[in-house]
């Protein structure tokens, strides 16, 4: 799961300010993290862009003045999966930044011509290795700050046995009373694990969808 | 909501072909409907790129030589509403390709920094100018042949009244009977309405999560 939550976006700024700005946008910093470079340069024909609002738009776009492009940005789908074994959940230990050595669900970025269970499917078998059946949706989670929305199914595993992947310093089995709460590594995850284990209680698990405002207190 | 059914994308074509291709991204027709322009330069330095499978990736992305940037394209995400007053429902007549003149629930891409639920709610009030009390999600459909994922909330109308935006030629009120089963513009429109006028004989409106695979037939 590659995520960032603390990068402000060109529309959040755009938001504040003026509805027509043409200063040149400039997004530097942890671009990587956001899977979004800087967008200096029209995409289609290499010549610089500028930011304002399109004819018959209503928020300001990355503009191109020589051929016409109009860049749209768009939220990404981060999917994953809740997949236990027994009474145990399958947490992953993350082997790369952000949240290093934190434990997450496997999860990641949808890729293009993918259904979000196969999205998820997929990222559990990267990040785990793990062999997976795969129930419903579970929890659906807008963090609108970091312009993402979070997935996650539950999942049966058809095994104990697991081969992390590159990005993953440790695949395990938790026991409710195991998990560490204080080393997990996003809030998506810790509140789908709370009310899995709230449901559990019930043996009902109805969908959820809801939303995180904000960057966590530091 | 604007949407495209028939154009192959980059990742279809890799899968299909070597994983690592040195051709350069050619992507032109209908990028306006798709809101992605071909990828031929790279947006942080204005260089050409080619399309390579990165160190430590599985799928081929659109690569800078010069500066490093690795441009990933991601699934976007759809988001209306299936609105109610009375027994009847709010469909919109599209003023703007594709399916120009079809009928479909309001509906349009998500922006960068909205909610799910935000996003479904705006589109509304931008096609059709429909004041509504947002319910639940109802239904979430990977349509991944276009590399899109659509969701559609429940809402109430607080007024029978509309005022459709520029890209809406009518916002009318459908009792069941009356619905343009053969002019809906999307089959997650179709499928979303069917559904609903089915769960209405119950009165329980389960969430539901499905696929559409591949393009509609000819």
């Amino acid at each position: 799961m590659v995520i960032a939550e603390s990068i402000p976006t060109l529309l959040q700024q755009a938001r504040t300010g003026t509805h027509i700005c043409r200063i040149k946008c400039v997004m530097t910093s942890s671009a990587s993290l956001m899977q979004t470079p800087a967008q200096n340069f029209c995409r289609q024909c290499g010549q610089t862009v500028e930011t304002r609002v399109p004819p018959g738009d209503s928020l300001p776009r990355q503009c191109c003045n020589h051929c016409g492009t109009i860049h749209y940005e768009n939220p990404k789908m981060v999917l994953g999966t809740l997949a236990v074994w027994e009474d145990k959940v399958l947490l992953c230990r993350r082997a790369i930044e952000p949240r290093y050595g934190l434990w997450t669900l496997p999860a990641g970025f949808m890729e293009n011509s993918e259904t979000t269970a196969e999205a998820a499917q997929r990222e559990t078998d990267e990040e785990a290795g793990a062999q997976i059946e795969m129930l419903d949706l579970y929890t659906l989670i807008s963090v609108p700050h970091i312009s993402q929305i979070h997935g996650f199914y539950r999942a049966r595993l058809l095994s104990p046995d697991f081969n992390p992947g590159e990005e993953t310093l440790e695949a395990r089995l938790f026991a409710e009373a195991e998990i560490p709460w204080e080393e997990l590594a996003f809030r998506t995850v810790r509140q789908t694990l709370q009310h899995y284990f709230a449901d559990r209680k019930t043996g009902h698990y109805p969908f959820r969808s809801f939303d995180i405002i904000g960057p966590p207190p530091k």
